[in-house]
């Protein structure tokens, strides 16, 4: 079972507000200033042991990347990973994405990265997919009018869920990959379920969805 | 090679108006008068050998189908698969589709079924595609306003390509099935194409696309 609210993970976390921001609540609409420059701002929500984002963030300079993880003892092991590198351009919330507006505020982000969320198969729970339309209207609403959604799966029912519910919230859904490692797409940066999924052969889904017609 | 223009092939198909309509423009905005009711009307783009259309006519006695195939060799078949079964509710018309407006007018059509269409991968071949977003204007002038498209492929890129194209395009889309035979999908029919390719193990792709939410 995954441990839950262990306040000793808490407590490391704590020691590193330099890459764990404490109080995200304090940074909101001013999120330039704590990086020190313009750079946008992309996040990944639900970023897991951080692998995705810290690669990102050494392959991009000049964009400002935001992990939130709710797990404190997951987030550990991504502040592991960003504690050797101390890339500046790197830091994590712990925090669930559900509280998205406590931290950003309108026009705050320029992209929202979704990998590998949980798929929540069950009907019942599709208020809990990081894809279904209140989520899509937290990220509508902090991301800036040309801003992006860049999601990734394994999960074909997911995806397929997925697909239907940009749709249906008036997205525009661009560069479907439906074999992602097939295809001709660049500088992918692997996540570590992305890692476990592909080397058993399974396919990994892709897609972006916009706001607005560029 | 296919052979195409074939004059013998034009003189059989003519010699079955009641199957192989001859005048389809004379029908426009009439169509229902020359089934003979008011069901609603679903046309199939690129019918090829019709397969598909006729197990649909037999399975909804209670709708009428229109295949449209451009080349009368193909249709040959069809119509012999048709004259054994005498389907009230079944046609086709030996024409191109980028002629649909000459032959049917606004709200004539309840549902476009597109099957396995020739997936044109060279990008200067994108308009030939048929959901290419001058064919999906096509459609959209003659499907009633709660009409749909039914698209099934098992060409990964042009099925990429025709979530893109459609979603750019404004549709909603509905019901996608990346692994169609090992879904929840009840009563398909299979296309020529159909079994061909998933009999070599390759995936059925699968959605719906709707100009209006219902
Ligand atoms: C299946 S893992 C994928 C992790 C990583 N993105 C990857 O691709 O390897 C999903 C992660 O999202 C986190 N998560 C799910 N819902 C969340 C939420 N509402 N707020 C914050 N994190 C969430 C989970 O705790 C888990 O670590
Ligand atoms: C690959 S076959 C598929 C046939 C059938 N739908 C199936 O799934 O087995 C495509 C068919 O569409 C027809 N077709 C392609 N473009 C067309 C057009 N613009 N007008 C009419 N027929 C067309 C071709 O002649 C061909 O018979």
């Amino acid at each position: 079972m995954r441990l839950r609210n262990k306040p000793w993970a808490k407590e490391e976390l704590a020691k590193y507000p330099e890459i764990v921001v404490q109080r995200p609540d304090l940074h909101k609409g001013k999120w330039q200033e704590l990086f020190g420059n313009c750079h946008p701002i992309h996040i990944e929500v639900g970023t897991g042991k951080g692998q995705f984002l810290t690669g990102m963030a050494q392959q991009y300079p000049n964009v400002n990347f935001i992990g939130i993880e709710k797990y404190e003892t997951v987030l550990l092991t991504a502040l592991e990973r960003a504690k050797s590198l101390k890339l500046p351009n790197l830091r994590f919330l712990n925090e669930d994405v559900i509280d998205l507006l406590q931290f950003f505020e309108t026009d705050d982000l320029s992209r929202v990265y979704i990998n590998f969320t949980d798929p929540w198969p069950k009907n019942r729970h599709e208020k809990r997919r990081l894809t279904y339309k209140d989520f899509l209207a937290l990220y509508e609403q902090l991301l800036k009018s040309d801003g992006e959604i860049h999601f990734k799966t394994d999960n074909q029912g997911l995806f397929e869920y997925s697909l239907e519910s940009f749709s249906r919230f008036g997205l525009i859904i661009k560069n479907v990959s439906l074999n992602l490692h097939k295809s001709q797409f660049e500088g992918n940066i692997m996540t570590e379920y992305e890692e476990k999924f592909s080397k058993k052969g399974m396919r990994i889904y892709r897609c972006e969805a916009s706001f607005k017609e560029k």
